[in-house]
């Protein structure tokens, strides 16, 4: 296994197994078999690393479970993202790391790392521009994304159950995406 | 005036000045006229203090300008959430001081503040049950001020600009807000 991917291994064991405040960067070297050096030459922060478990996740259920193929798009994507959740959820302490740095990446300017969520975007973008181009269709994706990432977060931090969250998921899946399709879901 | 409020408001021009990484709380309690140890017990940490500051700005725009009466409610929430939006982005700055303190509050867990938006949601939850009562208002509420979030973040890194700030947001009233009222505007 490539370098990269060992420490990205060795993080999400970490990260599923203690809160992010404590987890060290000399165990995650140790347990990838790297060297300190090396493992901050991948990542010059905790925070790049686990944001970068987060692309890592994000990307491995993307190409597993992303609907190709669909005659219900708004019900799909809706069933994609609670998935995606609840696949997320499932380690909660993991996810409370993954989230954390990659809002703090998003957050901490236009020279942070702005690929937190944008295989999500493009993954959800590519979906609806085959069935429906437009102008509104980066909006509508925006606006998903985002809502999508507030579910996360406010169940995450306890604020929402898991029902609320996915009713949440569903309901934006629902009304953000459903106008865009009607009338021309097959072009 | 009251101690917290000279303490906000120091902390208010400060924010405005420089990068919350290089506000010291010293300079604070300085400006504020109030002992360093006054300011720790009102606020134990620069994230609460701005967090606070976030909520006081959200609190005084609420009280100004947000819409009590209305004949066009997704249209009157779309505008006051645009204005809320240009008034907080036009100090940049401390915007960003405030939204990264008061994610930072939101995500650090069920005991962090979860007053974060509180006040932004119960705006607007009261003014929509008033008018469209039913189960799914506070899910709408809730994807809307995710949305809403959402923007304002995208705004601050760069990585949207002004004018797909403000389609978003109104796109998102219109989107999330329209369906909850169409027929029964008037109950």
């Amino acid at each position: 296994m490539a370098r990269r991917d060992r420490i990205l291994d060795a993080a999400t064991e970490l990260g599923a197994r203690a809160d992010l405040d404590h987890v060290q960067m000399n165990d995650v070297a140790k347990d990838a078999g790297v060297a300190i050096g090396t493992l901050y030459r991948y990542f010059p922060s905790k925070t790049h690393l686990f944001a970068a478990v987060f692309e890592a996740q994000l990307g491995a259920f993307l190409g597993r479970l992303w609907p190709a193929e669909s005659e219900d798009l708004v019900n799909d994507i809706g069933e994609a993202l609670v998935s995606l959740s609840q696949e997320l959820l499932r380690r909660p302490r993991l996810c409370a790391a993954m989230v954390q740095s990659a809002a703090t990446n998003y957050t901490s300017g236009p020279f942070g790392s702005a690929e937190r969520d944008s295989a999500l975007f493009h993954a959800i973008l590519d979906t609806l521009t085959r069935s429906a181009p437009g102008e509104e269709v980066e909006s509508t994706v925006r606006l998903l994304v985002f809502s999508w990432w507030g579910v996360l977060i406010s169940r995450l931090s306890g604020k929402t159950t898991a029902g609320q969250a996915e009713t949440d998921i569903r309901l934006a899946a629902h009304r953000l995406v459903g106008p865009l399709l009607s009338g021309h879901r097959f072009p």
